[in-house]
């Protein structure tokens, strides 16, 4: 399990990479809730606009030290991991080649090629995925393969997201908010809150539609699927399942799992559009949709921050997603 | 004419009342461009989501430092400065009466009683806009008119602006490009880029459907009329006439004037929407959209800025104003 001094060291490694997002509040936001501040971490406006980076730059970082000679990095993705991969790996002078489902919308497959990276198709099939990837490794000698999220390094570089909200809040904040779909955001982010101050509350959200990891923590055990029909969420980058890895992390770090409903993600997205003027992805309303929903969990937090961990979100839908 | 050093008096003034907004840049705005680098000056994050309250507050407080009993201010306001009117009226402990079009949009109505000012409805002209402005100001003991532009405090309130622009990127711009429409930021910019350093070029932007500036600028004298049939542009903040006193100011201290078109403007929206992640106005927009179509104006800058004047969009809408 990655530590503090994990999520530390990948700091220094990706710092003048990516940028330091600023963090923002609200007056309407923290009105609509019964706490002194509300605080959000904009990885909207992170590069490639999403977290994403961090722990793409920093296992790629990571894989250079130990092995110099690697010049080809490979993932599969649909989202915002294979724009991560794409520049990450451009930035170290290296290819990336990202396997993507051949129904995949057009704007990410933009999105990758527009940091170089090489696009490899497969049909959309968990198993032709994985296929997919191990042909394109057997291909290309001494070529390396990054999780989107079942990753230690990729964790840790995650993490930073956590690190960074509490040093620029000074250690402060009663509670974080952070979005789990596979659970990499989440879990380097409770390791660093939690590190940095043991005191702050750590919740992940997640949509009702995609409930796994609430249903995880319920049993006691990782639930390894969907309930049937679902996941059907318009925060398409939580659908993932956690894996067992990041489950153990979650389990030890976290205070609790928030859950919301399609409803209540629209309305937060369309609260943050109207009144913060900045532009989330429904995933990243997830976790406000969760301080405006759930005030009971945070009865005793004055100071709460929320994890807005991206920003991509085709412009043609935002009206529609972030309907009232 | 207000000098830089009203300008400077006025952001002493207001400072603590209104944020000091960040300024932002785009490697991929910037790469649409041939300049070194473009940097938005963001007030569309600035309090009531747009730069009208830097001159409400400086005009409101200057009052009060003059006539330090008066409890009320009265303006007409279809749009963002109604809302910055009733917001520095309550930050001084005053009354705000705004005059308001009978059919103005209930989310701009909502806005301006939000901020508890008083909403007095109007028949939809300038002749019962005005007349009605009279009627509150006579039944109203030493109440206070503040015009949206044509005022000089107004005008060095806005122009704060421009100052912050210029400390903010230490002096080193080659450029600044200001929406104009009454011309009370176009105005305040320019008197307080040139003030700060007069090599760096000042360009107003407008619509092409709302052009009487740039008109103006041909003729060499104010054209007090929009062509026949317009204005009907989609940045709605920017129909509004110069006024005398805006159009001397711009006239011996503007570069030039850009136009666009309504396509353009939507481009610039849809760009800094995908790519910044941040909610702008149409008006805000435009701005933008001079940079981006309008190379030859700004061939030798490297060192572009840009006024994105305000965020005020209505959220349902924000999708068809930013169609490609």
């Amino acid at each position: 399990m990655p530590t503090l001094e994990d999520v530390a060291a990948a700091a220094q490694r990706i710092k003048g990479r990516v940028h330091r997002t600023p963090i923002m509040t609200s007056t309407s936001v923290t009105k609509s809730t019964h706490h002194d501040v509300v605080v959000f971490k904009c990885e909207n406006l992170q590069r490639t606009g999403s977290f994403k980076i961090r722990g793409a730059t920093n296992a790629i970082m990571k894989q250079l030290e130990n092995q110099p000679h690697t010049k080809d990095f490979v993932t599969h993705s649909s989202g915002n991991h294979g724009q991560a991969i794409a520049l990450a790996a451009k930035l170290s002078n290296c290819n990336a080649h990202i396997v993507v489902p051949e129904n995949a919308p057009k704007v990410k497959i933009d999105g990758i090629r527009g940091y170089d990276g090489q696009v490899v198709f497969c049909r959309p099939t968990l198993e032709d995925r994985i296929r997919t990837c191990e042909t394109v490794l057997s291909a290309i000698e001494s070529s390396f393969f990054i999780h989107p999220f079942d990753n230690d390094d990729v964790i840790a570089g995650q993490g930073t997201v956590g690190l960074e909200l509490m040093e620029q809040t000074d250690n402060s904040l009663d509670a974080v908010v952070v979005p789990v779909g596979g659970g990499g955001l989440a879990s380097g982010v409770a390791i660093a809150v939690k590190g940095m101050n043991p005191r702050t509350l750590v919740f992940a959200a997640e949509p009702e539609m995609a409930d796994d990891t609430f249903r995880s923590f319920q049993l006691g055990k990782r639930v390894a699927t969907h309930r049937p029909g679902l996941p059907n969420s318009i925060a398409d980058g939580l659908l993932t399942l956690n894996s067992d890895r990041t489950f153990g992390i979650l389990r030890s770090n976290l205070d609790g799992v928030l859950r919301v409903s399609e409803t209540e993600i629209q309305k937060a997205m369309h609260i943050v559009l109207e009144r913060c003027k900045i532009v989330i992805e429904p995933s990243a309303a997830v976790g406000v949709a969760a301080v405006l929903a759930c005030p009971e969990a945070l009865a005793r937090c004055k100071r709460v921050g929320i994890i807005l961990c991206g920003g991509n979100v085709d412009v043609a839908k935002i009206s529609q997603l972030a309907k009232l």
